[in-house]
């Protein structure tokens, strides 16, 4: 008998008949994430029950020397839960449960395959927000926001899921659950642990229980799309808006390509199809007149006159509005099914410099690129298409590309990625960002979690 | 020529000769931080001024195997600074360049020894914020603020030290240095290594360079005290106001015995010095209108007539509001400079239940005791006062007193420390909060940073 059968059979031992599933069409939908142009596939698949399952599940596999890699949603762009090296997938997706909204102290107690988007509506039902908001939130789950430290445009005013992490139940390779944390914004008792499974990609241990810190919902939000003649004009706006003292709840930006790209996919459908940037702002606060005068100073701000300024509180109106910034993904994926997503994050100050280089350098290499992202924060989104380039060229030409951005964003004081990770697409990168003594250091970090190197080999460590 | 010999004859020859100081009265100064009751002599000092020589210090102290115990400001109340096995003192007070302002950016670029305060009027000088506010201000500095997730009272609404860390530079044992993060908010290049070394009391490496956010500076702010029957009564209040979506930047509270130590202290010269407890209350904001509002919805919140509400918007009412909150410590020395300084969290809910059983507890052991503290975010300080009870006596009860205190705040869902840290004092008491799998992986965590464990010995692992 292999090892693979041996943990099949003491998985099933443990969990019971049948909880181990090994057919091939089954374990097909577990060999992909959200990422282009990557798969394999797992062994075995198990979709654990409760923190015990997750428990025996990895004392298991750590006995047997098997790799056990940890699956929410699959919504990851980096290859994160992609079982590179086989063995188990270890879905979460089952532990889902929203376990309690706790009212007084504001504070949300969840399992890690709960929906992000389902959270924010039960907070809301209590009057209180949950404010980290990727762009798959319908559809990404909390365990995976605190592995990846989700983001997304609300950072600008209220951080990311880093900043809502209170306390974080997880399981080590050998089976140990530790919890830190709990009902409390504070806490000074040993070493900050959260700190370091958050952004861990799912290599450090398997994370089966989070408290969330909640805040009071804003009464009233509103947006605001402008339109600019130059990206260039449209960060100098930002920069304007913020010294202005007033903190939008997102700043995202389209720069000309990426509005062309969703125009001709909504057949010009969208407002100010000929822009040549867009900024999109959200403002959130307690009373309509706050709003109204923090639409007032973004308005001196940008300096456009009123009627070119598009101002929606709710409705139809507002769909329109992020109708364009939400269907980039969506127009790429038509146009080209290859492409590289990239998020590197740069000084805000940096980021006209950061794109002007980098459209250069596309254009020089006649290939097509889209440009968005959080314009408040400094996390910008590349994307380069395949388009009708030949598959073997495309393949050939990537790395350097990768190579070319990376070193531009830090060259320019930033790193190579704000939201998405390392995963197992860019760790030949890290040494570009990380200095021999820190990867080392890495190295060191993850032995003291797992020591025979189990959870979910091949990601992040070069 | 022993270790420490040899030890001083390297750094010299390193850094320059007088530059390791072993005079027993310069010595005496380090030995110790402001923990009460509490001392060890080092055997050398040496005030680094460079981040090579904070390497070549460690570099040389892991080779010859001696302690590495570093220091800020020694401001701390654990014992932190305290080099309880004797060897090198590497002070970082000459390391407190505010080395930039970066106002377009919003960030703000440290060293370790700068005063938190000077950051703050440094931030304030370009219209920005930097909002954690340990009560140490004027004299701690920021290297210790990181080391310690310093809180304050600002926490509530702005978060703690670990809210406003984008980036360190630190040296590890073996005196490699290590930068991560910068100019930026969103950072998923690796591990979240800036995660651990948060609230890792200065004994997984030495902090050389700090990148702080920074945020638009409200332009009012306003000080609101309120007098209350009860305890009970001011927390009560606290839930309404937090539910009424006024989300004040500080509420403090002093409970009965509290306030009338400071009344005594100052000759009755505070406000309502017969009240039950106060709530001290901060609000800001950007328009007067709007702090106006808030005071109406917190007086509403509170339930209280008006007139039993006292509001400072500056000046010396402002410093009469706060005058009796800040001088609990002062007039707690003066009475007793021998006292225990508890700073367990507890869910915010439970302040009163934690703070009715212990107050019980103590009387019923005939031991005075102040309570004081962070409503809005659960941290609560509870002080006990040795008074005139005979040393060896009180000696005796204090092991038994914090196990019970700790007990108490673990049992209602909280935990040890809000902000102070485990330092020395409390390091035989982390079993109560952390399982023996959470600590062996504290200590395998921290042979990853720091192999032959020279730095800071003695502190947070049992």
């Amino acid at each position: 008998m292999n090892r693979i059968e041996t943990v099949i059979r003491r998985i099933e031992e443990a969990l019971g008949q049948g909880r181990a599933a090994f057919e091939k069409d089954i374990l097909e939908a577990y060999s992909r994430d959200e990422t282009s142009d990557l798969s394999a596939m797992p062994d075995v698949l198990v979709r654990a029950e409760s923190t015990a399952e997750v428990s025996a599940v990895l004392r298991i596999c750590n006995e047997e020397m098997v790799p056990v890699v940890p699956r929410g949603a699959g919504s990851g762009v980096t290859g994160g839960a992609v079982p590179v090296n086989g063995g188990v997938v270890l879905s979460l997706e089952r532990m889902n449960r929203i376990i309690e909204i706790d009212r007084e102290n504001m504070v949300a107690v969840v399992e890690p395959g709960a929906i992000t988007g389902d959270i924010q509506k039960a907070a809301l039902a209590e009057g209180l927000m949950y404010p980290p908001d990727p762009a798959s939130l319908e559809s990404c789950s909390i365990g995976g926001n605190v592995a990846e430290i989700a983001g997304g445009p609300r950072a600008v005013k209220y951080g990311t899921t880093r900043d809502y992490v209170l306390g974080l139940q997880f399981v080590l390779a050998d089976g140990s659950v530790i919890s830190t944390g709990g009902k409390f914004v504070k806490n000074a008792t040993g070493y900050n642990l959260a700190g370091i499974i958050l952004g861990s990609e799912g290599t450090l241990a398997v994370i089966t229980k989070i408290h969330l810190r909640l805040i009071p919902a804003p009464r009233h939000s509103l947006d605001l799309l402008a339109p600019f003649g130059s990206l260039e004009e449209a960060m100098e706006a930002v920069y304007r808006i913020l010294l202005s003292k007033t903190v939008p709840a997102a700043v995202e930006f389209m720069e000309e390509d990426a509005i062309r790209l969703v125009a001709g996919f909504h057949r010009k459908d969208i407002p100010f199809p000929e822009a040549r940037a867009h900024l999109l702002i959200q403002i959130d606060g307690d009373s309509e007149e706050s709003l109204h005068r923090d639409i007032e100073k973004i308005a001196a701000a940008i300096g456009l006159p009123g009627e070119e300024i598009i101002v929606a509180a709710g409705g139809p109106q507002r769909e329109r509005l992020w109708k364009a910034r939400r269907a980039i993904r969506e127009a790429i994926t038509a146009e080209s099914p290859v492409f590289l997503a990239e998020d590197c994050v740069v000084p805000r100050s940096r980021i006209p410099a950061f794109l002007a280089g980098l459209k250069e350098l596309f254009n020089a290499r006649g290939l097509r690129s889209i440009m968005f992202g959080h314009a408040g924060d400094g996390n910008v989104h590349v994307d380069v298409l395949k388009g009708d380039m030949d598959y073997e060229k495309w393949k050939e030409l990537v790395p350097g590309l990768r190579r070319e951005i990376y070193l531009r964003a830090i060259g320019l004081g930033g790193t190579i990625t704000g939201e998405h990770g390392i995963g197992c697409l860019r760790r030949g990168y890290l040494p570009l960002a990380a200095s021999s003594a820190e990867i080392e250091l890495m190295k060191r970090i993850k032995k003291a979690f797992d020591p025979n190197g189990i959870i979910n080999p091949g990601k992040i460590i070069p």
